[in-house]
C-alpha cells in the first residue's frame, strides 16, 4: 500500500535558529522521523510549504486540496500546525468527499520534533496507521485519538483536540 | 474507548545497567512513553512480566492469553520482544478468535526505548491506532505495517517483519 | 571542593510553551543536567533570575556581582545568555579582581537544553572543569574554549565566541 | 591549541545491535559528540581500538602508550572503558612522566552515548577542558571530578571514581 505524506510545516518542523535565538523553519524532519521509526511502508514525502499554520492562507489551503486530489495514492497524511488544523480539515472534508475513495489524515505536534520531548514521532506512527485502517474520509489524528473532520475542535485553553 | 496495555518486556523496555555494563530490565517505560506522546486515550497499563522474548515459556504465554480473555476492555495492546512475537501472536490468535470481539495488537521495538534512536514511540503510536481502527482479531504492528497473526513472520537475517 | 552555580536564564533554559507556540522560561534545567552528567562535585545551584540576556539590565548585573562577592565558595559558574555574556563578564571582571581569590566562569548554550541537539551539557561539563583548574579571575567557557573576560568577543555573524 | 583524542572504545561507544539484541561496537561517536558540543577546538580524533576495557590487553595498553608518546600534540584525551581505566592510567602515568610535557586525560561514560541518558557529552566537555588547563601529567576525568592517576580508584560497588 502506497502512502503519500504532504508536509505543510507547523510545530512539527520548527527548529531553533542559533543566530537569531528564535524558532524558524528549515527542512522537514519527516525523512529522519521515518528512518527513526524504521518505517517499512512505501511512503513518498512532498513538501508543499513550510508555514506556521496561523499564517496559512486560503490560497495555501487550495494547494493542499489540489495536491490531495491529484495524488495517485488513495492514502494521504498531511502534517500541519495545530492552530488551524481543524480549519484545513474542514476545507479538505468539504472538497474531497468519501466518494472519491481518499483517506486523508492530518497530524502535527504540540512540541517541535527537534525538541527531545516531542510528541511528533508518536503522532506520525499513529497517523500512518489510521490512514491505512480507516474508511475514506478526512480525519485529524493527534495524541492517540482520531476524529472525523466535522466532529473536532482544538480547545485553545488546554491545547487539546476534543470531540464537538 | 478504553484500551488495555499488557507489558511483557522485550527490547522495548531494556535498560543499560551501569554497574554490570549489560542490558537488563527494570521498570517499564510505557507510562513515560504515553506521557511523551501526550496520549489522550483512556489507557490502563499492566505489567505481566519483564522478560526477553527468547526466554518466554508456554506458561508465560498462557498468562498473556488469560489476561487478554479476562480484560473487560475489548481493545488490547501487548508489548513484546520481537524474537518470538509471531509465536505469541499465534497462540493468542488460536485461543481468542474474532467472535470474542477482542482486537489485540502486539508491538515492540528494534531498539530499546531508553536509546535515543528507538523506534518504540513510533510503534506505540501505531499500535494504539490500529487497535482502535481494526476489526476483532490478533495482529502484529511493527514499523508502520500491520499483519494478521497468521500471515506474518520475522525475517531473522534482516530483522524485518514481513508477510508470509 | 565546593562550587556554586548561579543561574540567570539564557538560551540554556529556554523551553517550548505548547499553548503559545513560543520559547519561554520555566524552571532551570541545571539540576537535571547535573543528574544526567552524574556530576559528583559538591555543587549548590541558585537561580538569580530567568531572563533573556538581551533583557538583562545594569541592576540585574549588579545582583550577579553581589552574589559572586557574597558567595562563600571561591569557585563559581554563572549560566548566562550568549548575547550579552561578554558584557556581564566585563562587569564581573572589573568588580571582582583576581586578588579576591575567586574563579568565576560564565557559560551558556547556543541551543536550548530542552532541544535534543543542545550543546548545553558539553558546555556545563567544560565550565565546571575550568572553574576547578583555573587561577582566580573571570572567564567565559563556550564550546570547548575558555577566554579571559578581557580577551573575548561574540562574533554576531557566526555566533561564535572568539579571541580579540 | 591542538588537542589529540585517542579512542579505545568502552561504554562511551557501545551501540545496540538490532539483529543480535546485544551491545556491540561499530564506529566511534566522537565526531558526532564534538559536533553536538559545537566544539571550536582544533581536535584530531584517532581510533586505536574498539574494545570493552575488560578485554584490554597489555599489548593494547602498549599501543596507547606509544601513541601518546608519538603524538606531536602535548594535550591528549583518551576515551576508555571505566572498568580498567585506572589500570591504563597507571601504565601511562609510569611510562610518560610530567617531564615529557604531556598532559593526558582519560575519560569515559557510565552509560553509552547512544542512550539518551548518557553522561558522555558532559564528560567529554570536562576532559577537553581539564586537558587544556592542567599541568603535564596523567589524569582521570569523570563526572565533573579530576584525579591524578596515582590517587584514584573505581569503587566497584557504587561504580563511582573516588580518591584513594
Amino acid at each position: 500500500m502506497q502512502i503519500r505524506i504532504l508536509v505543510t510545516g507547523g510545530t512539527f518542523d520548527k527548529e531553533y535558529n542559533e543566530l537569531s535565538g528564535t524558532l524558524a523553519f528549515k527542512d522537514t524532519h519527516l525523512p529522519e522521523m521515518l528512518r527513526l521509526g524504521r518505517c517499512r511502508l512505501e511512503v513518498s514525502v512532498r513538501t508543499l510549504m513550510m508555514v506556521d499554520s496561523l499564517d496559512m492562507t486560503d490560497a495555501d489551503r487550495a494547494i493542499v486540496v489540489a495536491q490531495c486530489r491529484q495524488a495517485r495514492e488513495s492514502r494521504i497524511v498531511v502534517t500541519h500546525g495545530t492552530d488551524t488544523m481543524v480549519e484545513t480539515a474542514r476545507v479538505l472534508g468539504t472538497a474531497i468527499p468519501p466518494e472519491t475513495g481518499k483517506t486523508i489524515v492530518l497530524t502535527g505536534a504540540m512540541i517541535p520534533y527537534a525538541f527531545g520531548s516531542s510528541d511528533g514521532l508518536f503522532n506520525l506512527g499513529s497517523a500512518l496507521s489510521f490512514v491505512q485502517a480507516l474508511a475514506p474520509g478526512v480525519y485529524i489524528a493527534m495524541n492517540g485519538r482520531c476524529f472525523s473532520w466535522d466532529t473536532v475542535r482544538k480547545n485553545r485553553e488546554t491545547g487539546v483536540f476534543e470531540a464537538l
